[in-house]
């Protein structure tokens, strides 16, 4: 068995797609279209083969764009070299830094933070170890 | 940049490690319980290394045992070798198969199935390429 891939809808693909890519420095592996049934999806991620590293799920319902994150589902983590300096580019890059980095509560040697995509999902940066 | 985890919280940490080991087959890699701030959590995957593969994190607040799952948050895929032998063992395993194994919809040669996780988290079963 392997950990394929994380789904999460979203509320405009073109605009994830360019956070994620852009702002997450995923690539763009795949995309398919479902005339039938009215959606878009997108696979992104950092390798270059979907069916070998755990990637991401975009789906786009057409016409849909609001949905509830609830309170069940967590976050999205990236392992970064430095979560300062990532969180640097992530706000030049025009994205939404939610926690500034610095140290976890309760666990003051672990340097994390959070950010938010376009569809209100957290993402947490943690130090590649 | 790295692909780290995915965190879900869940209503029952032991029910939950219990599924996704003996029921999808992931390793427990490391437990951490934060007493200050009250909650436990769990890493589980496919390798031996959680800084190396993308895992899941399980996420029990303690004393909490119930969120909202949303409409936003799609599910965890894992891959598997046969989609119908794989929801023989979910169901003989106690797990509870919610779409059984067989087309996808639109596309006649993808077979997936959906369990459900004791949380109300969907999980797809697609066919590892």
């Amino acid at each position: 068995m392997r950990f394929a891939h994380v789904m999460i809808r979203v509320n405009n693909l073109d605009e994830s797609i360019e956070f994620y890519s852009t702002v997450l420095g995923m690539k763009l592996q795949d995309v398919v279209v479902n005339d039938e049934y009215q959606y878009t999806i997108a696979f992104l991620g950092y390798g270059d083969d979907r069916h070998k590293e755990t990637c991401l799920e975009l789906t786009y319902n057409w016409g849909k764009s609001s949905y509830e994150i609830g309170t069940a589902f967590g976050h999205l983590a990236i392992a970064v070299v430095d979560v300062y300096k990532a969180c640097e580019e992530v706000s030049a890059k025009g994205g939404s830094v939610t926690r500034p980095a610095g140290p976890l509560k309760g666990k003051p040697d672990s340097i994390i933070a959070f950010i938010k995509d376009p569809n209100g999902y957290q993402i947490e940066l943690v130090t590649q170890k």
